[in-house]
């Protein structure tokens, strides 16, 4: 079943808000057998509105759309969609007293353009939103299906999940049954894995896709099956798999398409092992992506994000000596950073990062990009010196990701 | 001069990366004066990609494209092109050069893919990109300008700061100046502050827009000019500007359109002042936001994530006895939070958090979403318990942003 994505707003197209709905969309629709094909995003004009409409209800079977739901004048996705759908609008008791309800758990004040968030289009099924308090309208035309949803993440994703995605999924039976596999693959560059990989690639089925997303020192292999039935789209990805294993092997280092923290997650928790980080370059990111899972507080005691070196060697214990002979980034006290996290905070295993992430504070002999990284548990340690890049953001992200494989690899011995 | 932007990439529909692009995208075009009317997703797929390269030329008169340039399979972008700018491909030296003397610095082996990547449309002006191997191509047609640019967020932006921008900038006399102005207000819920200003809205020219973005505790006002001169776009917004100051004075917060944390950098820097974190529901994100900013260590000490009650002991000197008295989530234990982090970071100023982030860990007195929050700075310290929501991911940024905002009135008090 194809689907397609608007989403509306001036403040994603001016940039002021990065799209994150669309991704997380996606990703649930693909879980249930739906294919995204397209996406749109439009401001808050009514023609630009339309035309998207219109070019949606030619290309897709389940038209989804967010924003515009506001109770403000700049919102007028409710007003459009009733131009669309040719229709009048009335209020609606039911959905007024939810927001009644939503506002006293709050202590607001209701007033009337909160009223007005009541007003429905005549031609919809509304569909009660217990998140917000705009509510979600669903309309049908030619067998076709056209949702509004707030622009809210929280809102839309309450949504989805209760309400949206089991409706679709009662009203279409699938005819498409998609899954896909992710493999991480260390030791190639894109094109070298490219040419290693040719003759699998040709011998694929047709309805087998091959991706790659390339990450520094890492490749995300994405194969990806799109079948009539589950069992065959199963079938085959198991199959292309283990083609993969015999090729790539030793190579092979993640085969769940899961961020690398949450991978970390399983492997402490069923260890019953505390982990703790000790940052400097990565300031904290590290610690933020892991305690962004919900139950990390299970495995995670602490980190220390020990930014000047007054910090590394007051809190963490690196020696002043060692600081000032070989310097913040170096083996020496990314090490000592390391094992000073494990003492400071009390845990079984961890990892430290020291670099420079840029733009500013390179040198010839450490350039910006250079990343000194170490894991220890219990009584081992690792380290290691990357090159990323100039890009700040990049370094940050791509240290991060590259001292929680360590970790993961440690974990794993 | 309107604008669409086009991304490719099956990654994008089904979710496994979420578009960061078309959000700087739209803002770097913004700031020039270029007008995003319109962002496409499509898949890597050659009828899709034709039909919205098709739309786009009807719509706008520049077009962006990223992504599908890499030398695999699945990406065929610069194939799509010379199919849908009816030309031929020819191999370009200059491009070759160009990708050696990248693996060169990377100490990668050249191989007959990595050649692939200097085949270049005929059509079209190359442009060389000096952050990545794949090359940059500008179409024109009738007037109108296609360009195809890589996906890698690093390689995309180094190409339209140093190349892209500057030559729409020379080529297109601008005929529309945008000016942008945010405030952001505080004690408002979103309806009545479109109540409190709807004489305002009413009076605003026509040319003059007004968008509501409302996070918890705070609503971004959002004015937008669209004028004929950059004189008459500025000068509509100093005028209302001073109109939204004389209706809501001691309501606006901020009025620049920045993320807080670089305020307080900008604050921190001014008065000569080294901040430090205590975190434990945010576990490292306030940290992160902070050190995401070049030049943070001007002004960042560093960071404690004291996510179990040892750590909030052992690091940051919190009683024993008042964490099993008031629970780690109160006042008493976020504010010894902040004076520890002071004291063990040595530092002048601190934020502190501590909360239930969900969605897990909620009680009937500290239901999920109860977060306390301190903010010191020398000898005074503010606190105050708040109450977000039910998602976790929102209940840290939100505590993040709050505690944030916190620490910026007390610096300007």
């Amino acid at each position: 079943m194809n689907v397609e994505i608007i989403t509306i707003g001036d403040e994603l197209l001016i940039g002021q808000v990065v799209d994150t709905n669309s991704a997380w969309m996606g990703q649930k629709l693909g879980d249930e057998g739906f294919h995204v094909i397209w996406r749109t995003t439009v401001g808050d004009e009514e023609q630009d509105m339309l035309a998207a409409f219109d070019a949606a209800m030619k290309r897709a079977q389940v038209i989804l759309v967010t924003g515009g739901l506001g109770p403000t004048k700049d919102d007028i996705t409710r007003k459009t969609l009733c131009r669309y759908f040719d229709c009048g609008i009335h209020f609606s008791e039911e959905v007024y007293q939810n927001i009644e309800t939503m506002f006293a758990r709050k202590g607001f004040v209701m007033n009337e353009l909160t009223r007005d968030q009541a007003m429905v289009p005549d031609k919809c099924t509304v569909i009660q939103n217990q998140a917000g308090t705009a509510p979600c309208t669903w309309f049908e035309r030619d067998g076709k299906v056209l949702v509004s949803m707030p622009g809210v993440p929280s809102e839309m994703k309450w949504l989805m999940t209760n309400e949206i995605l089991p409706r679709l999924k009662s009203k279409f039976r699938q005819d498409l049954f998609i899954k896909h596999q992710t493999c991480w693959i260390s030791g190639y560059t894109e094109s070298a894995l490219a040419i290693k990989l040719t003759e699998f690639e040709e011998g694929l089925p047709s309805f087998v896709k091959l991706a790659y997303l390339p990450q520094p020192g890492i490749i995300r292999l994405r194969l990806s099956a799109y079948a009539s039935t589950e069992a065959e789209a199963e079938q085959a990805i198991s199959e292309q798999k283990a083609k993969l294993h015999t090729l790539l092997e030793g190579n092979i280092l993640v085969e769940e398409d899961k961020p690398v923290e949450e991978l970390i997650g399983e492997k402490l928790r069923s260890l019953h092992v505390m982990m703790g980080t000790a940052e400097s370059c990565t300031g904290g990111h590290i610690a933020g992506m892991i305690t962004s899972h919900p139950g990390s507080s299970d495995y995670f005691a602490g980190g220390v994000v020990s930014y000047c070196n007054e910090v590394k060697h007051k809190v963490l214990g690196v020696s002043v000596d060692d600081l000032e002979k070989y310097g913040a980034v170096s083996r020496q006290v990314v090490e000592q950073m390391a094992l000073g996290a494990m003492r400071t905070l009390d845990c079984d295993c961890s990892i430290a990062t020291s670099g420079i992430a840029g733009p500013g504070g390179g040198s010839p002999e450490k350039p910006v990009g250079t990343v000194w990284i170490a894991a220890a548990y219990k009584d081992k340690i690792v380290s290691g010196c990357y090159h990323f890049g100039t890009v700040r953001e990049q370094n940050i992200q791509r240290s991060a990701n590259m001292a929680l494989l360590m970790l993961l690899h440690l974990l794993k011995e």
